[in-house]
Parts: C-alpha cells; sequence; structure tokens
C-alpha cells in the first residue's frame, strides 16, 4: 500500500498526480522549489515541501534534496512525473535505498531505455524493425556511418530526449558543422556528447502506443499520433493516429506490446515510432519509461486512469486490465498551451498570466496548473495547460477543438493559442494524417 | 446577429454564458452586483457593468437597473441566466422596448408559463395528464378543492417556483396550520399569497424533458431525473432517467414536445413531470422557459450546447437541430456542490472558500465560479459549482462520480459533498431510480 505520495515534479502533471492520489485515499506531498511555492499543486497538495531555489540543478533536479525531503515528509511513495528525474536510474535507486516505493518501471529498465543504442539492440532482440543507422565515436566514424544511412540522415544525442543535441542533415558538405553542433548541445544538455546516426524518413509521422505492465503481464492501450511538432517537440497529439489503415496501426501495437514483454516492462510506458507516411512501414524510436505530457487522450478515448494504474502497480498489484477489456471508443485531440511566441520561433515568453479564460463543456478536459491567472516561471519549460477535447468521431473532435480554443483567452505573454487556431482550420489537418513537417509549411 | 450580449446574471451561468458567447465570437458584458464585482465571471467577461449593491433586489432583481445597465454598454441582446428575471415577463418586456434581443421565449409564453394555473390549463388543451386538484381562493374554497383531492396533499404557491410556498399535508386537522404558512412564505417570496392544492404522489419521481423550439417547430433532447431533492430543491440530477421502461420515458417525452408544439415554444426549455415510482404513470408539473442548473448533463449525453442552442434561436434562426439528429448515448449524473451544510439542515454557509480543489479527468465536467479559492456571498443562493460525469453507461457514470467526489477538496466552510459522497455509496442510488424521499431517508 501507498499511504504518502512524494511528488517528485511541478505544474500540471503534480496537480494531476495529486487528484488521482487524493481520489486514491493517498495523502500527498509536493516536493516544490521556491519558485513554485505559491503554485495551484502547492496549494492543493496536503503538504508542501520546499526543495531547493528556481533553478531545476537546485531543486527538482537535485537528487540528494528531493530524497531527503521526501524522507523527512514520511513518504512512502515518489511519484517523478515527466521530465526532470523520472527516467532517472540513479535517482530512482535512491528512492528504493531510502525504503520509499518508486511510481515507474524496474532501474534495469530505465537504465536499458535511459540509453538509446541500448534501447535499439533492445528493441532488435524483441524483433522490432528499427532505422538503418548506428553508434559512431569518432568524426571519421560519424562520416563512415553516414555515408553507410545514406542522407538525408539525423544526428541524434545518445543520452538525448526533447530534440536537444538533435540535427538534421541533407548534404554529406553539412554534417562536420552539424557534428559540432549537436555534440555541444548533448554535451551541455546531458553531460555527454556522444552522437548516432539514423535515417532521416522524409514523410515521417511520429506514431507511439500506450503500455501498461505489471512486470508479468503487458497491455497496450492505442496508438497516439504526435506528428505536430515544433523543434522535435509536441505540440498537437491525438488518439488513435488518424488516416492509418487499422492493420497497420494494430502492427505497431503489436510491436510495442513485444518489446513491453521482452523487458517484463513494470508501469506506464511509452513506445515511439516512426512512421513512413507513404507506406505506413515503421521504426522503432524509444521507450519512454514514465508517464507522457500527451496521456489524457489515451484516457479519454479508453477511459482508463494512467496514473491510477501506475500507482497500482507501483503497491505490487497485478494489472487489473486485460487487453480485451480496454476497448477505445471516439476520438481524442489534445493541444499544448504554451508560454511561447508562434510568431517569434518559439520564444519562451515566461511572466505573470494577468487572465486565463480556460474552455469548458461536453468532451472538453483542462490540466493546467494556471488558474484563473497565476505565474510561469522562467526556470522550467513553458507547458501552461493542455486542452483535450473527445468526441465519438475525430470530426466531431476538431469541431469541439475549435470551439474550445476560440473561447479560450490567456492575457499577460504570448502564447500558442493562436498557432493552434490556424492549424485546427487547416484543411490538411481537418483531412488527418499530417506529418512532421507540417509545421514547418504552416508557420511560414 | 448578436454582436455584444448582456449577462443579467451571476456564477456558475454567468461563466457558462460568457464561455459560449466566447466561442461564438459574441462580445460579452456582465452585469454585475457591487459584491460579485471581484468574481471569475467579472474577471473573465469581456466588460463588467456594476448593476447595484449586493441585495439581489437592488442589482439582480431591479429590472430598470439591469436595463440600462445592458442599453448604456451597448449590448445588442440580454441573457437572463436562470433564476432571477430569467422567466420573468415584464423584463423580457423592458429588453424588446430597448431595442434587444431577449435570450428566452416569448412574453406570452413567460406569462402563460408564470403562473402555474394557466400552464396547467395550457398542457390540458395540449393533452398532457396533470395532477388531481386545482386552485383555491378562500380558507373554505380549500378545505372543499382538499377534501376532492384527497390526502396526502401538496399546497403551492400560484405563483411558486423553488419550493417556495409549497406544503405537505398529510391529515384534514393540518390542513390549517399548513396554509397560513404557505400563503405566508408565497406573500413574501412572490407578493402573491395565492396557492392551489394538488394530490401528493406518495413515489413519485422527478423526471423532466429538456425541449428546444424555435416558434415554429421542437423537439426534445431527452429526459432527466431530478427525484433526490431537499425541500424541493435538487441536488443530484441524472439523464436519461434511470431505471425507467423504454416506452415510459418516450412517452413523457412525446408529452413534452406535444405542449412545446402547441405553445409555438422559442428557445430552449423544461417540461417537469411527477412520475409515479410504482407504474411510470406521469403527470406534467410545470414548463420552466429558460435554461436549467441540470442542462449539462443533457449536454453531456447529446453533445449539443444548450446555450449555444438558445443564443442562435435568439438571433431569429431555425432549429439546425431535427429530432432524428439527437441520439443520446451513455450516462451523465451532476451534483451540485452547494455552501450549506447537509447535517445542519441544509443551513447556508456563506463565506470565504480558502482552496476549493476541483476535479478533473475523463468524463469529468466542472462548471463553477470558485477558482481555487472565492467568495459566496450572503445574498444569492449557496451553489458554488456543478460536479458532471459522463459514462458509457450509468455503472461507469456512478464510477466516475465517486472517484470525482473523493479528489473533490473545499475548505473554508460545509458543503454538500460528503451528502454527495454518502449518496453515491448508497445501494439504492446505486441500483438507480429512487423517489423523491430518497434523501429524507438518508439524511437520518
Amino acid at each position: 500500500m501507498i499511504r504518502k505520495l512524494f511528488i517528485a515534479n511541478r505544474g500540471e502533471i503534480a496537480l494531476r498526480v495529486i487528484r488521482t492520489a487524493r481520489s486514491m485515499g493517498i495523502e500527498t506531498v509536493l516536493g516544490a522549489s521556491e519558485a513554485d511555492a505559491a503554485s495551484l499543486p502547492a496549494k492543493l497538495a496536503d503538504h508542501v515541501a520546499i526543495v531547493g531555489p528556481g533553478p531545476s540543478s537546485q531543486s527538482y533536479l537535485a537528487i540528494d534534496r528531493v530524497i531527503a525531503a521526501a524522507v523527512r515528509s514520511g513518504c512512502d511513495a515518489v511519484h517523478p512525473g515527466y521530465g526532470f528525474l523520472s527516467e532517472n536510474a540513479q535517482f530512482a535507486r535512491a528512492v528504493l535505498a531510502a525504503g520509499m516505493h518508486f511510481v515507474g518501471p524496474e532501474i534495469t529498465t530505465l537504465e536499458g531505455m535511459g540509453d538509446k543504442l541500448a534501447a535499439r539492440a533492445l528493441a532488435v532482440e524483441a524483433g522490432l524493425p528499427v532505422l538503418p543507422g548506428g553508434e559512431a565515436a569518432t568524426r571519421t566514424d560519424v562520416h563512415a556511418r553516414a555515408a553507410l544511412t545514406g542522407y538525408p540522415l539525423l544526428l541524434k544525442a545518445v543520452a538525448g530526449g526533447g530534440g536537444k543535441g538533435m540535427r538534421r542533415v541533407d548534404r554529406p558538405e553539412d554534417l562536420d558543422t552539424a557534428l559540432d553542433m549537436a555534440q555541444a548541445e548533448a554535451q551541455a544538455a546531458f553531460g555527454n556528447a556522444a552522437v548516432y546516426v539514423e535515417r532521416f524518413v522524409a514523410k515521417g509521422r511520429h506514431v507511439e502506443v500506450q503500455l501498461l505492465g505489471d512486470g508479468t503481464s503487458a497491455i497496450h492501450l492505442g496508438t497516439r499520433d504526435c506528428s505536430i511538432q515544433r523543434r522535435f517537440q509536441k505540440l498537437v497529439e491525438e488518439a488513435p493516429a488518424p488516416a492509418m489503415p487499422l492493420e497497420a496501426r494494430e502492427g505497431i501495437e503489436q510491436a510495442a506490446v513485444r518489446l513491453a514483454r521482452h523487458l517484463n516492462y513494470r508501469g506506464a510506458g511509452t513506445a515511439e515510432f516512426l512512421v513512413d507516411a507513404t507506406d505506413f512501414s515503421f521504426y522503432f524510436l524509444e521507450l519512454n519509461a514514465r508517464i507522457q505530457v500527451e496521456h489524457p487522450v489515451t484516457e479519454a478515448i479508453t477511459g482508463v486512469d494512467l496514473v491510477e494504474q501506475q500507482l497500482l502497480v507501483a503497491m505490487g498489484k497485478p494489472l487489473s486490465l486485460t487487453q480485451a477489456m480496454v476497448r477505445p471508443t471516439g476520438h481524442a485531440i489534445e493541444v499544448r498551451i504554451n508560454a511561447e511566441d508562434p510568431d517569434a520561433d518559439f520564444r519562451p515568453s515566461p511572466g505573470r498570466v494577468t487572465r486565463a479564460a480556460w474552455p469548458a463543456g461536453v468532451g472538453v478536459r483542462i490540466d493546467t496548473h494556471i488558474g484563473v491567472d497565476g505565474e510561469v516561471p522562467p526556470f522550467y519549460d513553458s507547458l501552461m495547460g493542455k486542452l483535450i477535447v473527445h468526441g465519438d468521431t475525430r470530426e466531431e473532435a476538431v469541431e469541439r477543438l475549435g470551439k474550445a480554443l476560440r473561447s479560450l483567452q490567456i492575457e499577460g505573454m504570448p502564447t500558442t493559442t493562436p498557432l493552434h487556431r490556424r492549424i485546427v482550420a487547416d484543411p490538411r489537418f481537418i483531412a488527418g494524417g499530417v506529418d512532421t513537417s507540417f509545421l514547418t509549411g504552416l508557420a511560414q
């Protein structure tokens, strides 16, 4: 049993975890930075423990401080949310060493999936298709590997995530410059400059599969399409993946489940795939061993509370769901409302929210830590809230999204709202199945 | 077209109207009392016009002040919400006289339905069954009418609504005392002491039908069951009415549509029926010529935005929906979170909300004007917010309701939340189809 849960995160996901924990009768302690001491999650958690000053390195990423705060507050479990320490094996180990449950997968899974090349090898073991490419330790290796893989290609940080340390290279003569930048970025972001080379699919869609496992059995909760991205960061996500033959969706789902079973996966995870939009061939990219920002679209179509499932599995309970019990209905879309300026290259716009009017109504869900007003501190990511719509059909979901976006009003800084209004009115989006280049075309 | 809408109301319904108006590109002006000047609706409307001091008689009920504010702010339409002036024919007439649209039915409808006896006569004309009983001008008439109707019976204010001026009488010897109280209450509440006598159905359920009309055609959007009441005030509402044969539901729906067509009804309205829980015979009670507090449960199962429909009809557009297009799916339940103490005879508990944690998640909708904190002024009704859940089945909706109620936390005053937690755990509620005596039994 979990009686008192430490939430090692902030923002909307902290609030999200608090809600489910409360509905399960679990007391909550929020580990907040000083910059978040007056935030909505801090107000709504049962207790708050300040873990350090604003900058993440001194608070949300400071393992010792977070562990000390969790132990001091008498918690018996830690939920890491997403980002920050959520996939950090060292943190998970420290949680277990302090005698608490870690709401996440086994440490071996975190280690295996945290390293992109190890993840790729495990996927190959499980029989999943992967993109041509591979690691390259030296500049000479990179050139050799690039010649084998062909152009266009991607350079990716081995330790990476979130698009950092990633570069697209279209021609051999651009390779050196791109490598320098990717390595420098990877070193700065992850303390590890190692990169690898991967084929770049010209018309690629980002499709992922939600997984749930208890260490013994594993099931999937269908697909999500997250092709609408800016700088490799998702902006719009939907479930199930639209404009894709049922067999293609099922093939990806089955592949994801194979991987989860191969890993004896425990908890909620997401297997990400690159799908060629022209023929629906697919390639495993990575497995995110945590709750995902876009999990609500899956919740909407399946009716499953993913955070509840995470907490139950962390308590050692076997999965109460079988694959046959998961019957997705309808269509859901999530858009991320970020404090950033879509007309100025998505420059972050932290500051004071003077007025936020969030939509509500049939098939509308809002997950946000900004109330009618609030603060976006400069230290963290720019996510202010997520607008999730659900309809019986994709057409209905798109209509509800348009309406909700018209009623959404945020004052105090530029946000991604106007961009989302343009997206929802775009005929290609309305038709469904756009590839990852969609936003580049739209913004220009 | 409506370009600028004056909202002559407050609280959650004001916010509800603002949201839909904004999604339709209509500018909003909130007519707020001084006590509501810092409320969430005041913060989220495009403009605020102060209509007077806190007490309703000097603000929300002061026709001249409301009209003057609407005219001054350049509005071309007035939405009256529910309660206050929403069914006041004199107010509607003043709105029209000032050259604005009234978002509601024709004045003749308001006049006909505002007088319970006229409404009864119109229903009889349209072929609807009504309860035995009738008006009684003098004490002698009341005694004679009571003898004809039989016991138990109800005394009801002719001008009434909301349970005021209503008394149940079980024995002839209690009639005189009950009459004195009913008349005094009717006089105080409505300025009219006239009462009428009606048979009291021992095991009665309150079932109502949502109607939409454009003056020419009229359709229904299914039933709602609102049997769980305290002092004739609804606390829990669900759609469709549970544990009722399909033919019974359809019979009531057809009767309601007959009445709407007979009245050439325009706008959103609700026909209320008393249904005998033992044999599903039904009797017309009244027609509420406005949006209803519990409208979201109908929105949840039909996907129709009722406020949008109201505004479209007020603009003179014909109904875009046909009866065949309305296909209710699933089941929805609403509970009213009131600032009142269910363990102290529902005594109002206005004051400062120090912390409000509203639930969110799949199939959960919250309509509230209280954010994470806020104020419940002493002048108005005690409704703080509505929690609406929707599921594919009633079982799923009940489960979601229980979970949402466990996560709901309001601090600062007693609320109806603990009572709702008891209701949702009660085997009779879980089975469905309780009668109006349910709460009396539960509270003891």
